[in-house]
């Protein structure tokens, strides 16, 4: 292929339009006469969804097989940003051999409410942990030569209403909550593509919003890639290419409008330049790999798929040390529940990946702890009604064993892109199933597969213990198998509160919104933000997960390496006996900072794997970055100098050790003017000594006269105010004092 | 004085911009020369704060003796429009004795917050209650010829930054609970003048907002009135005249920038004229009245306050009857507190009245049952630190006594128009006297003095009778006197709610806000809205208190009245030992709104005095209002087809009777575009058969081939993007449908 501005200097008008969308579903446009061939994207991001014909109508239809590997949920639970590289390698190993130019991922959004039915598919509740695995996995495809596409940009938080919904956020929501994900990724690791969202951000859709598209991602983040819509995000045309949209999917037939846009004058024919310079790089890029791709070794990606599941698996509870089990025993086991037997590994939509391979518990646990052992009922079905012969026949099964493994979780049909949750209940009849094995075997272990997070309240106590296993990918039987018998040890974190009711969620007021507006109107409370900055009970607080060993956190020491920023160091150690991984985690409190701020807020974390007995030390950098905040008032982000608190500990509820840390701030000043109130002035350090001289040489009443409730409220008056009260200095003399101070600075 | 349109023929540019503004603090410009005097205005809204002279710098200083009635937090907990009637024509005829043209009043401003410092200037949390209690004291007021002064309009929910902030509120939130007690009173009572608040609305200053000034104040509701600002709330002289604001107070020595402006053309002669007329309107109201005025009763006044403090006390608690007390009794009683010698009975700020005489509890209790019964000891220092030689003989003087009436209460610096409050907690030190007092004496009744509410948690179980008595008003001590010893039977009802915790109230993560905005993120969820949707427990409830006697609901009857409008009946019988009052209420709650709605809102209610053993019947109309919400996307209220419960009961928690009312709606039909969604297409009566028909045509694959989860999906499509899924009709014969659509309506 010849060099992109070759060939962009000799396309016509029309030819440039056709490339500004795509050339079929899958495809961008090819224009065969001027040389630009036409390549390859397929949806992602936990494998590759690569539909060899047309697919249906909806695109959702078969695929050819690929690795499926744990959905975002479950990696994003691992805490581990190596192994999200390792499965981005992966991926884009796959899609390289497919000859995939681009895998639809990342999707970093955040999970706002747990009854977004695409929560399956983000990661955390956490911008700054969304962003860590979100650019490991994309430094791992990109790796491999593979392009991505990080999306929904932005504030794709629902799927209600999703191709319409308004957004209605706030910019300091938008820039400390749905934007950090997005920003750290584009400044790390340029990915290929950016997919704009489907919905409205505060009334503009985010194809045609050219603050989102241009200002913030282009200008401010340096991003130098493509902008792709979602698939049928882009309302008009024209609209979206002056806004920073490179490339519409999938193709709508209205080129012609871009041709007359440009001819009108509407369009500007650099912007639809620039646009088709960006789609042509794109192709370039694939064009220039090697056609001989290396092969994939399907088992190794399968082991990889079974060390994610493994390690993303969180232990919520485990009384007396009742897992793991003994995989030599000889007392038998009951595994219980149609999910043993037929796993949900994967979300529904989009993602949707055909497996290479597919491991079922059942079978996982019958081969590590022998076919005799192990004594199976289904107990419920997977969406029929409650069946009392099966549950029967469960309980009769329990009553024999020594314990019971009971699969429990949401059928596929609960959750799916496309529609929201309506609650995060388990499914009644299954309730009612551990209700009934709990009544004849105390020994009772639960075994989740879920996407979406669901409630443990009202029968938590009734299981010893809870592995929340989320959506294991095609490993993901033999991976519960491994964590049940202690061949591999549970090390994954939650990257989401589960509460204790649904309503204790914040957005719950406002989610989903309607009239084509979801407000929200929690702000920068998001998830552990508003628990505890209200101090509320969760069920499961953010960060937290168990292991078969204790971990000992000791030796806090944080160093400053600049006037905004430190280094955390702490020494972990295995107390326990088995091997096992800590996730240390790092958040900061601001003592006293001027604005509102959550209670604190995750900056850093590591996880460090540790042989028993053994100690390491996670060294964990702040930059200033961590101490920042968005303020709309300046139009910028602020580090106030003053103290804050370093808390390290094991969740955002479990906090081991303590810092202070005395920062200097970013010294800007702010800006006096006659709208400054009295306190305003006298705490300024050049308007201070301004104001109190204008003073003494006599302008107006003495303050000294007032008492000191008048002096409170005083104080909160813009001084340009004051003279209408008879105070201060006269109106007139407040502008010159401006000036003065601006002078002085 | 001559016709306002003859005088403003006569007046000079320069003569009608200095009308704009005030004469001085507290008086209109006169023009002599043009025959045009100047009428005085004062401060209210709980008595006439009239300065003689100039007052001092803030203009908070000395003023003529009023009767101090109590303000707007007691006449409010009354829940007796008949009361707040009664108390405006009391106060607007002591303003006609002294001249006074306009009292500055009601302050109907809903209570977002507990820590708003000038709460006790304001009703409730509830937009029905303080708009039907406002506009009876506005009926007063003004039926003796004197002008009043709706405020603070609008969104004036703090004190914080109160010049400056920007009260950032969506427009249904606006709507629903913050304009209602506004639109109210101007549609019932057409108050002489609306005071326009300090604080910005989503970043305009309300004294330059049209669309508050001018848009929906008067062309929507009909305002007829003069629009005054709040004492230096006019930042821009132009600005604000062209918003629709006509006197600025007090005057800034700006006219000049007026005249400039007609000059220069920036503002219209015609808008300056129509602000001239209403203040010439205003003038010839107060001229037109007779030089002679009707003498002012303050012993009859003074009765009356004592009434309204008797009827807004709440009785939060009576464990086994402690109170009334026995006033023929002989036992001893130990009246402890500062606060019983010397009374809180009213707030501080521009509302602060001299009175003309004060009561003090203990004076009264002493009167009733006699000196020798009644033991005094203060127990604690209104601003002073915890003293333990009072806590010592305090608790002596429990110990002799049977019974302990312990006043607690806010010193006089907790609270303020000016500055807002840190916490909703009594002072430690008073919580420490009720513990150590109730370490010797179990029969403890606690009366509480407060304006802003105060939390009972952690201390109410303490008590064996907990009145709060609110701020009394000069006759507060007789009242409370009256109350303990069964003179008179609590029958006020709380406005707002008492919350657990600071922390559960609904606005506490936004509230004061930061960098001169506050964003209003619980939106529509003020007060119990927000309790009660989200299911979370309170203190005590709105709309609870309790009595001597008790009542029984029963007979309840909704007899539809119009379409989408009732009146209910409900018999209440006094089913205890002494007359007293109930208050019924009823709540509306939707049971399937389009759009997120509280669990239930008050839409009426009625005070029903009863002698023992008798029975009365509420008759408490609801007009459509009652059943309307606010659509942002439609820009009008919106009454809904379908089933509405009308609950009745005691307070928003306390409901005894249910019926429900099948509404008509308001059957304006939902636009289809190409935007709607196939389901809303499919929901449509005209719609729906358009596009089946089209369908059936032959347009577009069957959708009868999809599965159950894609016709989830597709459901929520807009009709116009199906055609780009292969699906639905051509996108060139949607606008066709729409076109079709429109023209069978």
């Amino acid at each position: 292929m010849d060099a992109v501005e070759t060939i962009l200097g000799r396309l016509t008008l029309e030819q440039k339009a056709s490339l500004t969308s795509g050339g079929d579903f899958w495809h961008t446009q090819a224009v065969p006469e001027a040389g630009v061939p036409s390549v390859m994207v397929t949806d992602g991001p936990h494998g590759l969804r690569k539909q060899s014909d047309a697919g249906d109508a909806m695109g959702l239809g078969g695929s050819d097989p690929a690795t499926c590997f744990p959905p975002a949920v479950t990696l994003g639970s691992t805490w581990d940003v190596g192994l999200a590289r390792r499965v981005g390698e992966a991926i884009g190993a796959e899609a390289l051999a497919a000859h995939v130019a681009v895998v639809l991922g990342p999707g970093v959004n955040i999970k706002r409410s747990p009854l977004c039915g695409r929560n399956f598919e983000y990661f955390s509740e956490d911008p700054l942990l969304s962003g860590r695995l979100g650019a490991a996995w994309v430094a791992g495809v990109q790796s491999r030569g593979v392009g991505t596409s990080l999306k929904h940009y932005a504030a794709n938080n629902q799927e209600t209403d999703r191709l319409r919904v308004s957004a209605d956020v706030d910019e300091r929501t938008l820039r400390e909550v749905y934007l950090p994900a997005f920003e750290h990724i584009v400044r790390q690791e340029q990915p290929t593509t950016v997919m704009c969202a489907y919905n409205k951000l505060n009334g503009t859709h985010a194809s045609e919003h050219h603050w989102l598209l241009t200002q913030v991602l282009r200008q401010e983040w340096g991003f130098a890639g493509m902008v792709v819509s979602d698939w049928g995000a882009v309302s008009n045309r024209v609209a979206a290419l002056a806004a920073g949209l490179d490339l519409e999917m999938p193709p709508s037939g209205t080129d012609q409008q871009v041709v007359d846009a440009v001819h009108s004058g509407d369009l500007r024919e650099e912007v639809l330049d620039e646009a088709v310079r960006r789609v042509l790089t794109l192709v370039a890029r694939e064009q220039s790999l090697p056609e001989e791709r290396p092969a994939v070794d399907p088992d190794a990606h399968h082991a990889l798929a079974r060390e994610v599941a493994a390690a993303g698996a969180v232990l919520l509870r485990n009384e007396a040390g009742l897992l793991p089990l003994d995989p030599d025993g000889t007392e038998a086991l009951a595994v219980i529940g149609e999910l043993a037997r037929t796993p949900r590994y994967q979300g529904a939509g989009s993602s949707q990946v055909v497996p290479t391979r597919l491991d079922a518990a059942l079978d996982a646990v019958r081969a590590l702890a022998g076919d005799e052992r192990v004594h199976f009922a289904p107990g419920y079905t997977l969406d029929g009604p409650a069946d009392a012969t099966l549950v029967d026949e469960a309980v009769e099964t329990a009553r024999e064993a020594s314990t019971v493994v009971l699969f429990l979780g949401l059928p596929s049909s609960a959750e799916s892109e496309g529609f929201d949750r309506q609650d995060i209940a388990l499914p009644a009849g299954q309730l009612a199933l551990l209700r009934a094995v709990r009544a004849v075997n105390e020994r009772v272990v639960v075994v989740l597969a879920n996407g979406g997070l669901v409630s443990v309240s009202g029968w938590e106590d009734q299981a010893e213990a809870v592995l929340e296993g989320w959506l294991g990918g095609q490993a993901g039987g033999s991976a519960t198998a491994d964590l049940l018998f202690g061949r591999a040890n549970p090390s994954g974190r939650l990257t989401e509160t589960i509460p204790l009711r649904l309503e204790d969620t914040p957005s719950w007021l406002f989610f989903p919104g309607g009239e084509q507006h979801v407000r929200y109107g929690e702000g920068i409370y998001v998830g552990y933000r508003y628990h505890h900055t209200l101090g509320d009970p969760v069920a499961h607080p953010f960060g937290f997960g168990l292991s078969y060993t204790t971990f000992d956190l000791a030796d806090l020491v944080v160093h400053r390496t600049g006037p905004n920023a430190a280094e955390v160091s702490v020494t972990v150690t295995n107390t326990g006996p088995v091997a096992g991984s800590e996730v240390v985690q790092v958040y900061v409190h601001d003592r006293a900072a001027s604005v509102d701020r959550p209670e604190h807020e995750l900056k850093g974390f590591a996880k460090v794997p540790l042989e028993p007995g053994a100690s390491g030390t996670a060294r964990i950098p702040l930059a200033p970055e961590a101490f920042r905040f968005w303020s709309p008032g300046r139009g910028r982000w602020v580090v106030e100098a003053g103290e804050v608190e370093v808390r390290v500990g094991t969740s955002s509820a479990d906090i081991h050790l303590v810092e202070v840390l005395d920062l200097e701030g970013d010294g800007v000043l702010p800006e006096l003017a006659a709208s400054s109130t009295l306190d305003e002035w006298f705490a300024h350090p050049v308007g201070g000594p301004v104001l109190r001289q204008a003073l003494a040489e006599g302008g107006g009443r003495d303050l000294g006269e007032v008492d000191a409730h008048e002096r409170a409220i005083l104080g909160a008056m813009p001084l340009g105010k004051l003279s209408a009260f008879g105070l201060g200095v006269p109106r007139a003399a407040v502008d010159a004092l401006v000036e003065q101070v601006r002078a002085e600075r």
